[in-house]
């Protein structure tokens, strides 16, 4: 494989937002020529897939704007300036379901978009789980859900899980019951 | 579940680009107050696991501005206006790797961050493989890999697929060779 990059000549930034700013960056290429690339710069998020110790998986429905339709998700959240991605797993899954977890290891990092965005998403396997009380943000309105292991399969198989984090994580843990 | 939504009060656009827009909604949430989201529309994308009659996944290695590093991704591009997804994965596989797939389907279709785009991926599998020339676009600058499934397996394992779409691809390839 042939590694290149891809200097930036020029950068204009175009916004900055409540979550995202907007850059479109002047490139040199390979060849010499230029280009532009659009860039959102994103802070960052967690996402926690948990299994309880009666084997149920929380997940959390919320209407989503961007894609103007409520989504069943694992519980996930945006990292705060400075925080390490394991305090932001732990805080999210307590604010959105009330549990606390005794065993938070990640099991996969990746960029959600890479073609246009920088978000990269650490996913989290939640286990030893006590139940509490949740606690969501102001201008959050989400209900959440218990599910079976064989429910989760079953609705990713028919391809009901539209976020990609969600079908990713369920995937993953899957993949680990099977081995 | 409750089901609500968050009409738009006010839209504002911030910026019309060369594949994203960007906009700024003023909502209404369930309990009378208002917020605004930040919402990047995409036009759809497509990506496309294919596997050759030998067992090998052509996988294309690029240099990513968004995450300033080289990504190796499965096969994948946006939509045109218009394309429907299954025309756009055979052109994209065809772009890229140089493959013509006889067997081509949808095995997933998901929103890639949905707290701040409508991007959706359509991804399918593509067997019956017949090698000929690739063709790129003048400002991409990519390389082809064909990995056995035992050396992608390994590589998800550690973690080494740092593009979503494509650790989702390879998972529901292996849960597919498993069942």
């Amino acid at each position: 494989m042939s590694v290149h990059d891809e200097p930036t000549l020029n950068k204009e930034t175009i916004y900055e937002g409540k979550i995202i700013d907007v850059e479109l960056h002047e490139v040199e290429l390979p060849n010499g020529k230029t280009s532009t690339r659009e860039v959102v710069k994103h802070p960052g998020a967690v996402a926690v897939i948990g299994i309880t110790d009666d084997g149920k998986i929380p997940l959390v429905s919320q209407y989503r704007k961007a894609t103007e339709e409520m989504l069943l998700e694992i519980p996930a959240g945006k990292r705060e300036k400075g925080e390490e991605p394991k305090t932001t797993a732990e805080r999210e899954l307590q604010e959105e379901t009330g549990y606390r977890s005794a065993h938070l290891r990640e099991i996969a990092q990746f960029y959600t978009s890479p073609g246009f965005a920088d978000e990269l998403i650490s996913v989290y396997l939640a286990s030893g789980l006590q139940a509490g009380p949740a606690q969501t943000e102001a201008d959050e309105f989400l209900s959440v859900e218990e599910w079976t292991l064989s429910e989760v399969r079953a609705a990713l198989l028919e391809g009901s899980f539209r976020d990609a984090k969600t079908a990713f994580a369920i995937q993953s843990l899957l993949i680990r019951e099977i081995e």
